[in-house]
């Protein structure tokens, strides 16, 4: 049960986004950029970082989430998101984003992880300034949903079919909400 | 020096939403919400959560830049910043506040490490739900911050003064940003 009396019985994020419209809006549009923006990074490498470093921090939800969106929008699917999970030394990724999701791995730690020598091994297998600084930036805001979403004890379905359900809609309609009042009581 | 090639010598986070304002502008209206906002915590106080969390996450930038914000906007100033610092236990602040800087310390280890016996302190010492609810938002995302600007190794001034001078420009302009377009190279 969540820590809040929330608004709604979303689960998750979604809860938390209705119940605070002001704070919600920011960060889907937040989300929105980082995801499915203009990017050289597909969008399935995008949902792939968020998904490794939900995993990390041990968020069921985000990490169920973003696996589902990974997996519907990454050439290989699911069993390559799992793989990567278990470890991105050995799964079949390019290795550019190997070198990436060994930046998300740090910035999970702390951002002072990151070395000079996590970098300089991204740029070597392509990466450019900016594919880091989104990297660092999608690994970072993750370690912000993952607290905020577990600091409330939002709900998680336990159902992957959910999950799959809701990165299709996800992947049709993106992470912008309509614009909502607030219903909480203050 | 910055692990990637920033546009501007802007320090800390104002290099970075100058070098990608397509996300720097969600990020600006997160936090003058969550920091400036309409709310029933003071702007002193939620500066204070900032400042703490940046502290505990060692993140030298935040937590001097959100630090000279809450001296300049609390009863008591600076030397009560460094005993919050110190530890929150002993320093001469509500038991409110004691409570929500607690659920603070905690997101900043794992939104897992927040408990119901946090809330319950809370609540007993007169927290809402909606203070509870913007407090773990305010702790997880200086986790996201300090993790962004030490993550991309940005510059951090080592003279106090500056940061008490930022600290009066966002007391009185705020957080949001001009509208600008991106002079990175891509």
């Amino acid at each position: 049960m969540p820590h809040i009396a929330l608004n709604s019985a979303e689960p998750g994020i979604r809860g938390l986004l209705g119940y605070r419209p002001e704070t919600g809006r920011p960060l889907s549009e937040l989300t929105e950029v980082l995801l499915r923006g203009p990017s050289t990074l597909t969008r399935g490498e995008r949902e792939l970082i968020a998904a490794y470093v939900s995993a990390l921090n041990d968020c069921r939800y985000c990490a169920s989430s973003h696996s589902a969106c990974a997996a519907a929008q990454l050439p290989g699917g699911m069993a390559v998101v799992d793989q990567v999970r278990a470890g991105p030394g050995t799964a079949p990724v390019p290795r550019k984003l190997k070198a990436l999701l060994a930046i998300a791995a740090a910035v999970q730690q702390s951002g002072r992880a990151v070395t000079a020598g996590h970098v300089a091994a991204a740029r070597a297998a392509g990466a450019t300034d900016l594919e880091i600084h989104d990297t660092v930036l999608i690994a970072a805001t993750f370690c912000m949903f993952n607290r905020y979403v577990d600091g409330l004890a939002t709900s998680a379905p336990d159902d992957p079919a959910l999950y799959a359900a809701g990165a299709q809609r996800l992947v049709t309609h993106g992470y912008r909400q309509p614009p909502a009042e607030t219903g909480r009581e203050d």
